[in-house]
């Protein structure tokens, strides 16, 4: 019989961990960025009004939504005190690259453009959101564009080349695969050149990006490529923290509800967005 | 070291079993009941526009949301080929019985009232929101209101006196403690007689209630009380369908994303209401 996660789900239940049946009611508003791209406003009673998470969520460029995020938003803002602007982007294939990076590049300037400062915005993705934030900030500085107070990019893609042993010798410890990644190559990139820096930022320019917080998992395929995406940064003089916790697997942050170092990740998330957004 | 449920959910993940990140993207619609009752229409591509689930969710009567259960509310939709109708009722301690019950039955009403036919109305709800499901109907009935098609109840504390044993000799393999019932009491009775039948369907006459699906782990501790509700709804002639999943937990089915006995039970939802509302 195979093994069920449902021992060690009862076990941190039974701990008093959080429950996914009872989080706090996030206050969740339908938003929507220019004519064409949705968007939720998700908020809990630990949200302050000058501090937003600009969120990319989840699920391989071609799938996802806030709604399947909906749980890890209301999670951010708590851990962070914030209010979370969550954005569905345009999917492949039916939108290739580069459109969801225009359509989050138009996030973050309707949020310039409705008064908040950028010193009060922190973007924040996970998985191919996790990618998406480095594309649009890359995008939003060479648009002349001021930068956020700083960024988060949780278990990103950041080289659709996928170089690196991890992809081969992670295998048993990712549900992730080597299909998932040949999956992104054909419906995301789609013909267009890998290498392009918006599509891969592993390849870019990194210069006068702000501070940067990358979290990824240790048992992850993709560690090679971030482990090697923040060495670049620092050396182009990024503040970059990479937190690589240890044996976990690809976005493990989004099992927060039933997964202890998953809340255990949200938090450090929350402490490294006080840390660099002025206090009230 | 605590056990984590770190291995089992990457063993589920692994084995192509469905990810929080990449559900499908539910379309949510936010709706509302009369002036006072938020609530939110869910649907994916399987929704057939002549079926709903009319949805409570679970909380233990003071908590949870439908944002809280957006991905049980999007699986139910795939597994019935329904649309989802999310209500989020008053809570206690702010609002006790029997408020929740007026806006549930407020609810169902409001349905009616929009076109939608007895025969494709199926009210679902999950922990409190089961109860609420047997409340609704009792009242629905005693108003005169026409029955829907069928009903789906999921682990509902039926008796506000918990008795049985199962309160004792199952803490073990449960999350659900006797405190949190004793919460309930407090704060959703909050004095009322706890034998009123609007508040413990055990204790009600069940006669003209549709077919049910009663569904409920083995090692709950409210197992005991959900039997003798099962039995007393079938010696008064309901047709009720009684669904015991050996060893599960008090709403293992809201941990469908991880867990393959909770996604098994919600396809068994499916197949029940799939049974009872005519083909389209």
């Amino acid at each position: 019989m195979a093994v069920s996660p449902a021992a060690g789900i009862l076990r941190v239940l039974k701990g008093g961990g959080s429950l996914p049946l009872t989080p706090r009611r996030p206050a969740v508003e339908p938003a929507r960025v220019g004519e064409a791209v949705p968007a939720f406003l998700v908020t809990t009673p630990a949200s302050r009004p000058d501090l937003t998470l600009l969120f990319f969520h989840g699920g391989g460029f071609t799938g996802g939504s806030t709604a399947g995020h909906l749980d890890l938003c209301a999670r951010l803002a708590d851990a962070a005190g914030a209010g979370v602007f969550s954005v569905d982007y345009r999917l492949a294939p039916e939108h290739p690259f580069p459109a969801a990076v225009a359509d989050c590049l138009a996030a973050y300037r309707y949020l310039l453009a409705e008064g908040h400062s950028p010193a009060g915005i922190v973007p924040v993705g996970i998985s191919a959101g996790g990618t998406l934030v480095i594309s649009m900030l890359l995008a939003a500085r060479d648009a002349g564009v001021a930068m956020p107070a700083a960024a988060v990019s949780l278990s990103p893609a950041v080289d659709m080349l996928f170089l690196g042993e991890s992809v081969l010798f992670n295998q048993e410890t990712d549900w992730l695969t080597p299909n998932h990644l040949v999956g992104i190559l054909k419906d995301y990139i789609a013909g267009h050149d890998p290498t392009d820096p918006l599509a891969s930022p592993l390849y870019a320019d990194l210069q006068g990006l702000p501070p940067m917080l990358v979290q990824a998992g240790g048992g992850e395929i993709l560690i090679d490529g971030i482990a090697a995406f923040v060495s670049a940064a620092a050396l182009q003089g990024v503040s970059v923290t990479f937190d690589c916790a240890e044996g976990m697997f690809h976005c493990w942050q989004a099992f927060a509800a039933v997964l202890p170092e998953g809340a255990a990740a949200v938090e450090r998330v929350g402490a490294f967005v006080r840390r660099w957004v002025a206090e009230e």
